[in-house]
């Protein structure tokens, strides 16, 4: 069985080709969270090929992925077994509705696996496309619960300051990254944020035990506030992703689960980041941080995004009210023409496979603690502040000094300065404002960290000196 | 090049595993739409196989598709060249990130083809999952463009009762299906709902010219009424689908685009169902109905449901503003990490080659015709009030009395019991409330309809004998 062809001369063998791609894809695709003041000027790098750890672009250069795609990719690129149970599934019966009274084999078969994987009281599988929809659909049958049990003013959503939950006009208002918004409105009357807990910026002097209670206690003032009976549920990642890869203290999700519980408020863990082996297991909620969620979302790492795929698992408790039967003509109206798409769903499958197999969470068990290590010496450059994260979840704060920890001006753009910096040099890591997070594929070896460590070493040092010849050190 | 292996021997190959696969679906899949007053008991129907128009359950039952997946499969099912660019493409380069700076060679091509097939001033693409996020982010987008047009109360989406947009919270909210949203809350301080176009159930005596008239008119005075400063767009499908299958009268779509011009209005086309052959184009807002949208919203089709997509086609005036330089931070903060998927862009590519190469469009032009006229000798049944719809896109309205146009109590289950009828006999259409949806595979042959024909003929009969027997006629 072969499903690759020999690789066809492309329309991208010469450089005007190449050129002519790039024209199409400035004259015609929207990307997603685009700067226009370098859009119209910079235009797309398009990446055409990938294999294992590496991916090409359509100049042929070829760059260690720092990023995963986008923490997506957890198996690596090129994996054929994955493609092949894609095609086998798109030939044998590509798509079929799930609504109601219909299903497919490899959504049911996922189902019952991830109820196997996830902590034990989560039983329950609601399907999206991936990690913005999952969360929308989450506040959905939240309100739909609390409105079946009779508590329909239990409506806020409790979210945290650089909180990163998606895009749909209700995942980007739970969001609370500032920038996220501009000029873009949100669900004000439905949403709160707390401040996130963010340990490199926490009050000067304050112990991270004493600042874990400052933030515990900011959540039951705003509880205070709010009243318990008009609040629904909190909405946290373990570990805060885009908002830069912030490290809660040492027990505050127990803390903030312990909170949720006295209130009557429901615990959501948006794991789209951090499930299918980031941190080192299926799931970290339990396994890494000790918590019971009532609901987990993953995406990504779920397909190793090469299919679309979300997933929202429930509690059997909040199932036990949401499978009560309806009203006539009511039913559970909400899911979409592809919750458990049986291509995703056959992709899902075989990435887990490739995963238990593989060991890959031991490899994060192992690789892991040694990236933190190595990443952590970068911090003798002058512009790294922070070092920070865990397992195959890193960040690099920059700053312009690091005992003041304040901030280069943004014009000086130090983090696409970095990620510039490192392109350059084989390696693509992401810049987000003054951050660079790194986030690899998850069969990273000890080797390929030092040569990754190597490369951030010149890029920082060539960052520095730019700095200086620009005036902005 | 083979890309599916002999079929292998399942887990389904006796009755006990065919029931075990249907009990791990009924334990832990949350369906889509799922009536749990029935769930419990009757689980699901799981489809396992497919082929051209054909489709096959766990019991080894084989079926007529007379729903197209779910108005999705319209090349038909069992594409092996489809499935087969889906494996090139997750080998080759499965996912990166599109964001900002980066792209992917299918997202480029496609968008640049999508340009091509759509009316001429819509050239700008922006990629989703499928319909509901599609028309979630054109509200995200339509919002920002009106506040960087300095003009922020623009924000008001004008929908109809009985319109289909979909199921993330904003577009369950511009979604008029009153049973949608049984103890589901919707945003009602950003949506109202203008009366749908039924010309069936319009007001007694009045002309279908005068019913236009009058639609046209309550849309004026919903203007009026909450000003057009406060409105920022009208959504709809061009035929409406999941509400009923309604065509509008002659004229109907011109004038709500007048109306809206006139106020400074942007008109919405979804075209999530009508897109890509349904009524004989690839698009049908102009080809068909004669208007240019600002917007128009397609998925299904466009992939033929292989693989999840969504897109969102904005017009050359539209995409001025949106890609206007942001001042300092802003980005456009809207698009998913599986915006311009590769592998369901290769899908989408492969799909309208087919589409192009069997001139799919052609057939439903030739055959569609023939298939409104033969369904509409059902209407010598005693329940068929009203046969309607156009092309591949088309409806029965069961009702209990033909001259009232009464409808039968909720209780008797009529769409039902006929599509189980249907079901019994070896085709498989769509029951929603008291009506029957067909919208097929756009590769039905005259004798196929013919066929088709025959069955919900025999179902109809059955179904007036099993409603006489229950005392229900």
């Amino acid at each position: 069985m072969n499903t690759t062809p020999p690789r066809e001369t492309t329309d991208l063998d010469t450089p005007e080709r190449a050129q002519a791609l790039w024209q199409k894809d400035k004259d015609h695709f929207i990307h997603p969270f685009t700067d226009f003041s370098r859009f119209g000027t910079h235009g797309c790098d398009i990446i055409t090929e990938s294999e294992g750890i590496h991916v090409q672009d359509a100049q042929g250069n070829r760059f260690i992925d720092g990023i995963a795609g986008l923490w997506c990719v957890n198996v690596g690129h090129g994996r054929r077994e994955i493609g092949e149970a894609m095609a086998e599934q798109a030939t044998r019966m590509a798509y079929f509705s799930t609504f109601n009274n219909l299903s497919n084999v490899p959504a049911t078969l996922l189902a019952d696996k991830l109820a196997d994987l996830a902590p034990a009281h989560l039983n329950h599988v609601f399907y999206s496309c991936g990690g913005s929809a999952a969360n929308d659909a989450t506040v959905r049958l939240v309100h739909y619960y609390f409105n079946r049990l009779g508590k329909p003013s239990k409506k806020r959503i409790i979210s945290r300051n650089n909180a990163y939950h998606g895009t749909t006009y209700m995942a980007a208002s739970l969001t609370g990254i500032a920038s996220n918004n501009w000029d873009f409105d949100t669900l004000d009357h439905l949403v709160t944020y707390l401040s996130e807990a963010n340990c490199y910026r926490r009050p000067e002097g304050m112990s991270e035990s004493a600042y874990c209670d400052h933030l515990v206690q900011e959540f039951e003032d705003t509880i205070a506030r709010l009243g318990a009976d008009n609040i629904a549920a909190f909405i946290a990642e373990p570990i805060m992703g885009a908002g830069g890869v912030l490290v809660a203290p040492e027990g505050y999700l127990r803390r903030m689960q312990a909170v949720c519980r006295k209130h009557d408020i429901l615990l959501i863990a948006d794991e789209v980041v951090t499930a299918f082996g980031r941190l080192g297991h299926f799931f970290a909620s339990e396994a890494v941080f000790g918590v019971q969620p009532d609901i987990i979302n993953c995406a990504k790492g779920l397909s190793s995004g090469y299919a679309p795929l979300g997933a929202t698992l429930i509690s059997d408790d909040m199932y036990e009210v949401l499978s009560r039967p309806q009203g006539p003509g009511g039913v559970l109206s909400t899911g979409f023409t592809y919750s458990g798409h049986p291509v995703s769903c056959a992709a899902a499958l075989k990435n887990i496979e490739i995963m238990e197999r593989e060991r890959i969470c031991d490899n994060v068990l192992e690789v892991g603690p040694y990236l933190e290590e190595r990443l952590a010496t970068l911090s003798r450059h002058a512009t790294v502040g922070d070092v920070r994260g865990s397992h195959f979840m890193m960040c690099l704060e920059n700053v312009a000094d690091k005992t003041t920890r304040a901030l280069l001006p943004v014009e000086a753009r130090v983090g696409d300065r970095v990620a510039d910096e490192a392109q350059a040099r084989g390696l693509i890591i992401r810049p987000v404002g003054h951050l660079n997070i790194i986030s690899p594929p998850l069969i990273w070896t000890r080797e390929v960290v030092d040569q990754v460590v190597d490369i951030l070493d010149q890029a920082l040092s060539a960052t520095t000196d730019g700095l200086r010849a620009d005036g902005y050190l």
